[in-house]
This record gives C-alpha cells, sequence and structure tokens, in this order.
C-alpha cells in the first residue's frame, strides 16, 4: 500500500473511532485523548501458533505496525513448545546452532518464520513467539483465539483469572460443537470461561494463500453486550473499525458483521452440504445438479441458523464469505466434496475413502452430518432439512444418492422467510 | 414417478387451483366448471427446436401426458425448416427413405427424436413438429418461447395478430439486451409486441444435461398486469401451480417467483462474473480468491437490479437459481470462465483465446461487460459497481488482473440494503 492511501486508510480508521452508531453504542464512551489521541494504545496477543494461527498472527503483526496509533507493534504469540529440528537444506540452517533439535518458539523468534507449520512465509519480526501462555496474554487487551478447538476449553481454564478483565477476544476457530443437548460456539465457550466477550471470524479462507497473500475475504462478527468490564477510556474504542484496522490487509479483506452464530454455522454445516456436492459430481450428473445442491445448502444452512438463534440474520449465509463462499469453496474442492465423490463413484463406503485419501485424518463432515441430524431429531425437525438429512441417512446406507432429487422434492419448506 | 405419487401431485396442482393467493388476485376468477372441473384445457406451443427448445419441449410434453386434466396432451413445436441428411449409422436409418436429405420436422415426427439438435434423446410422441409457425402457435394459449435471441423481433412479427388474444407465454431465452440507451428484457419484448404477457424461465440448465434427466433446478417469474385480456372462464386459471404443472418434473425443479426481470438479468450479468472468477483461476489465487469473485458478483448483480428495476427482489440473486446457482455453474466451467483464465496464464488477449477455443463462437461475457460498463457510465454509476467495471476495462488493457483487490476494495459501496 503506499504511504499517501496508507495514510488516507489510517485517518478513515481514526476517523471511525469517534463516531458513534447504533452498535458501537454499548461499548462506546468519550475517549480521554491528549491532541486528539487516545493515551494507550491495544496489546494484541494470539493464542495458538499452527497453520491458521501463524498466518493470521502475521495480518495481526502487519496491521500493528500499519496502524501504530492503535496497536502496540508487539504481538505476542502463544506457541504450544516442541522440539523441532531444522532441515539442513533451510536456508538459514547453521550447523553451530541447528545441528540438534531446537525449542520451535525460539526458531520463530530467530528465523522469524514458523518453520513446523508454516513453512516459507517470512512472519514480521515484530510477531514474538512466547512458549509461556500466561506471558502470551499477559496485559493485552486484544486476544485472538486459534487453537484446535478441542483444546479450547483446556486453554481458558489455565488463563481464567490472568488476563484484563476488560479484554475482548476474536474466535478464529472453525465451526460449532453440535450434539443431541444443543449446539455450542466456540466464542461463547471462551467468553463464558473468561467472563469477557468474544466474537468470531470466518471465511472461504485457506492459511497458506492467506499467508501466501492470495486475494480472499472473511467476515468477522462482533456483537458484544451491554454488560461488560469497561475498555478504559484511555483505550481507543473497540468497535468494528478498530477490529477492522487489526485483520482488513489488501489481500484479506474484512467484512464487519454482528451476527456471530451465523458466522459460526457456517464453518459447520457447509462440510455436510459439501458431500451433498460430492454426490452429485459423483453421479456425473454436472455443474448444475452440484450447483443445485449448493443453493439449496445455502437455504437449509440459513434455515437452520434462523430456527435455532434468535440472532442470526439471513444475509450471513446468503451474502458474506462465512457463507455462500465458504460453501462455495468447499464444493469446489474440499476433502468432504472429493471424499464423497470417490465413495459414489467407485460404490465403496465413504469411511473407506477416507482411510485411504485423508492419512488418517477425519472427514469432518460425516461427524458434521450425523450431529445434526441427531439434533434435528431430538427437536422432531429433520424433515423439515431434506438435504442435511438425506446427506445423512445416505451415508448410513438408509437412503440412495439417486434419490436425492425426489428426497428434496418431498421435504417441507425449503425457504422460509428470512428476517 | 409412482402411479399413486402421480396422483398426489395431480390432485395438489388440481387443489392450487382454485385456492386465492394474493398474487393470483390480478387474473383470478370463477372457472366454470363441470363437475369440479373446467370444460377446456390448455393448449400448449413451443416456438423453437434447437438444442434447448427440444429439452423444454421433451419436459412440456411429459407434463402434458402427466396433466391431462389442464393441458390437451398434443404439444406444437414450431420447427425452423431445413433439410438434413440422417447418418448412415443412426439406429433408424432406413435406405429406402433416408438415402437423401429430408425435411428436418418430418424426421423429428417419424423418429420422435431432434436428430440434429438433440441427438440421441428420444422425445414423447406427443410432441408435433410443425415447420408452420402461424400453424404452430394456432389455438395455442399458453406460448413457449425458445429461439435465439437475435430472431425474437422477427418472430413476433410474424405471429403477430395470429395468436389468441388471452394467450399467456414464458421465454426461455436467456439474459437481456444491454445497451447504452437502456435494458431491454425478452419477454417484455414479446409481450409488447404480441399484447400478450410473457415471462421467464432461467437457471441453472445446460439443454444436454435437461434432456438427459440429470437433476438441476430452474426459475420461472410470471407476475401478470391486471390489464391482460382475460383468459376464458372455462380454462383452467393461469397462476403458478399451472406453470409449475407445466415445467416441474421430478429431475427438473422449478421455483415460481414474480421477479421478471431478476430472473432475466442473472443469466446475462454472470457472464461478467465468470470472467472475473476465470481471471482468479489464471493467476492462480485458488478457490478462495474465486469465491470471493463470485460472492462480490452475486451482490453486483443484486445492486445492478435493484438499481435499474422497481421490482426487482434482493433474493432472486441470492436465493434462486436464476441467480446464485446459475452463477456457480459458469463460473465452474463455463466458456467464458474458461477464456479469462486461459488469457491470463498464457499472458494473451483474451480475443485470441477466445478465436482457439471457441471456434468461431462469440463469447457473450466480454461483450456483455463492454455493454453494462457503457450502460452504467453512461448514468454515472461505473464506479458504484466495481467489480464489472474492473472486469471490462481489464479486457479492454485499462487495468491489470493483480489489481482486482485493490479496485474492489476502493469501489463504493458494495453492500446495498435489500429491498
Amino acid at each position: 500500500m503506499s504511504t499517501s492511501r496508507a495514510a488516507a486508510r489510517l485517518s478513515r480508521v481514526a476517523g471511525h473511532i469517534h463516531i458513534t452508531s447504533p452498535i458501537q453504542n454499548q461499548t462506546r464512551r468519550m475517549s480521554a485523548v491528549t491532541n486528539g489521541r487516545p493515551q494507550r494504545r491495544h496489546k494484541v496477543a494470539i493464542i495458538g501458533s499452527g497453520n491458521w494461527g501463524s498466518a493470521i498472527a502475521k495480518i495481526l503483526a502487519e496491521n500493528t505496525t500499519a496502524n501504530s496509533d492503535l496497536f502496540e507493534p508487539e504481538v505476542r504469540m502463544w506457541v504450544f513448545e516442541e522440539d523441532y529440528q531444522l532441515p539442513s537444506d533451510h536456508a538459514a540452517y547453521d550447523p553451530s546452532r541447528h545441528s540438534h533439535p531446537t525449542k520451535l518458539s525460539a526458531l520463530i523468534n530467530e528465523l522469524h518464520e514458523n518453520v513446523k507449520y508454516l513453512p516459507g512465509i517470512p512472519l514480521p519480526p515484530n510477531i514474538v513467539a512466547d512458549p509461556s501462555i500466561l506471558s502470551a496474554v499477559k496485559d493485552a487487551s486484544l486476544l485472538i483465539f486459534n487453537v484446535p478447538h478441542q483444546f479450547v476449553s483446556k486453554i481458558c481454564d489455565q488463563i481464567d483469572g490472568k488476563i484484563l478483565p476488560y479484554a475482548r477476544a476474536i474466535s478464529c476457530i472453525k465451526g460449532v460443537d453440535v450434539s443431541p443437548a444443543g449446539i455450542s460456539l466456540f466464542s461463547d465457550v471462551i467468553g463464558r470461561k473468561l467472563s469477557i466477550y468474544c466474537g468470531a471470524l470466518s471465511g472461504a479462507n485457506i492459511a497458506n494463500e492467506v499467508a501466501q497473500e492470495k486475494f480472499c475475504e472473511t467476515t468477522i462478527a462482533y456483537d458484544p453486550p451491554g454488560t461488560l468490564t469497561p475498555v478504559p477510556e484511555e483505550f481507543p474504542v473497540v468497535n468494528h473499525a478498530l477490529w477492522k484496522a487489526l485483520f482488513h490487509r489488501p489481500y484479506f479483506h474484512v467484512s464487519m458483521i454482528h451476527d456471530v452464530a451465523g458466522t459460526s454455522l457456517g464453518g459447520a454445516l457447509k462440510n455436510v452440504i459439501a458431500i451433498g456436492a460430492g454426490f452429485m459430481d459423483g453421479m456425473g450428473w454436472g455443474d448444475n445438479a452440484k450447483a443445485a445442491i449448493m443453493r439449496i445448502g445455502i437455504l437449509e444452512m440459513r434455515k437452520f441458523g434462523l430456527m435455532f438463534f434468535d440472532t442470526c440474520r439471513s444475509e450471513t449465509f446468503t451474502e458474506q464469505s462465512c457463507g455462500v463462499a465458504d460453501l462455495i469453496t468447499s464444493c469446489a474442492g474440499g476433502r468432504n466434496h472429493r471424499c464423497a465423490k470417490l465413495s459414489v463413484e467407485q460404490g465403496r463406503p465413504i469411511e473407506e475413502i477416507e482411510r485411504e485419501v485423508l492419512n488418517g485424518q477425519k472427514l469432518q463432515g460425516t461427524l458434521t452430518a450425523k450431529e445434526v441430524y441427531e439434533f434435528l431429531s431430538a427437536r422432531g425437525k429433520a424433515e423439515e432439512f431434506p438435504l442435511m438429512t438425506a446427506v445423512h441417512r445416505i451415508l448410513i446406507g438408509e437412503e440412495k444418492v439417486e434419490d436425492i432429487p425426489k428426497l428434496l422434492h418431498s421435504g417441507g419448506g425449503l425457504l422460509p422467510s428470512p428476517k
């Protein structure tokens, strides 16, 4: 970005901070300012340093530098410590230091590269890898969560009471937890466990492509209640403009919305639809059959959101990156789509394909299809979601792929009135 | 379809005819009925017998048979007459009759196959090919237009005054006519020239796949004004349920809406977006960049519709087959996408690729991009459609593909409030 454009953007962002909008009322108050600027800057920490965590850390660090009136430049990144042997063909390999396994956090800080999880991508030097989670989150007013979902709960237990009471958070963890008992959003788990507010980021994003600065978009949902511990007045107000200043890059376009549940749901439900799309390709029914499944999938995802979450908005699914765009990507080449396609083509159970193709990893879509079906069945609603129900029933052998058009046709009410 | 399901569907359709809904008020009146049924049935004619025309004729003929309480079984299909030499390896080839070129209409009626334009697909015997357009449309109360768009005007001139004054029509002609002076819908041209009402059918449909009964969906828009010559009372009411009975098949799912302009616009504007999506693939930016372009494309298509047509509805673009699904298909493998991709990969003008790949046929998207740009520019609105404008300006060499993310970012108001 040219200096003048960056300056123009900064002034826009700074301008926003003093604009009242209805959605900012909850946290807004007059900033104590000196010469038109808040006296303190936000300190950013990211919890997680895998593939996606490192790509997001890179973005955060680029933006804390670019917006140094709003953020302290240093971004602390918590690293789950492990020993790592730097390959001898790495450009920075020095036999005097790297001939034996080294701490990953130390390597990241030395080489400014996450050599294990995001190799080949230079990280800004203002990312500081920290193997201590308590040290990483200390004094951070903005917390970004980007860890595998099974660790969320334990990590929150570790840092509960050790973070700033007025910290605000964004979860980059994909999907939701679905069980017959209910649906739980990772952002809600984080917020509840830490007694803070946590929004959500989700979109048509693949870590490596984002890290390579290939163009994509994402959605960030942030809609804090009015009952939080206030952010002290000397900080810039934490609102949509501030989060956009922290996440938006020329190659990573951010759209800010309020619907946290809808933003999170798409990342889970799209995997079920991608299996349905893979079935169409497996049948050789062509791009139009697949587009039909995707269209119906968007509408069923929306119906699910509107039925079970008061705060869900129709347009999160039909217009946002976390909805329609993420679904498009998943149906174009994701693993759920691929395994479903191969399963139909070869006439073999998807579990066999999964074992062969995924090398020990598990398909998200088959599990989510089962969980969603059980959740819906427990509420007598399975028939109102004919596509997601058909996908599950085909996966367990109770229906056939060739009957999908009939199953969709017989289903009830695919088109609810949007709110 | 099983007999019992067919019967159930018929009774649903018949039931609908006597239900008042707000949208039917304009044309609704009490039918003169005998034993609960209208005394006369609709006669269906299709004007056009190309690839898509023949596939639609097959659907019509299947449904007039299945719904013989509503429609006369015979479907007249106007054939632009030509001589055709049946290949000697055709299964029905008989040297005593086929050793020389034969009239195409006679061949269709003899073989129940459009051997030239839809070879290999058996057509129902109740399709009657008719080389006389006046004879084909005579006494038809339902007219289906499915001809290349450049012939619409001339054909209307030929049959003007020779059709039933109370006929109703549906245009299956894809797209719209865009010029700096304005946008004209083919359905409007037909309606105006013939002094009847004409709706529109558009969706993610490829003629050959529909003919092979591969599953897909379509959208039919029908919203007649209250000022038409009334359909006589002894006919079944021409409403959404009737059109659905005529077009919906187990493999061809129909969604009925009211937004004729939106239904038609998608089929034209999607070609511009498909070029943008092809640019992304050409850059090797991955599925997420492409999904971002498609998402923005849906929103720009919608914005275009809402800005220039009072009757357009947001959901036609975000939810219907004629909108989001047709766009998905076009960006997956259509010719606009393919040529744009090759153009970027090979660093050569798209016109060169077009000549090589399309064998003399013209790309729709480059022409539409130019027409849309000129239309928008004439109204000072080009900047409000940054993606469509960028596509055109890249095509004419005024911008670069790699600047698309920047061009999108700088554009004004991508997200209008839907109506």
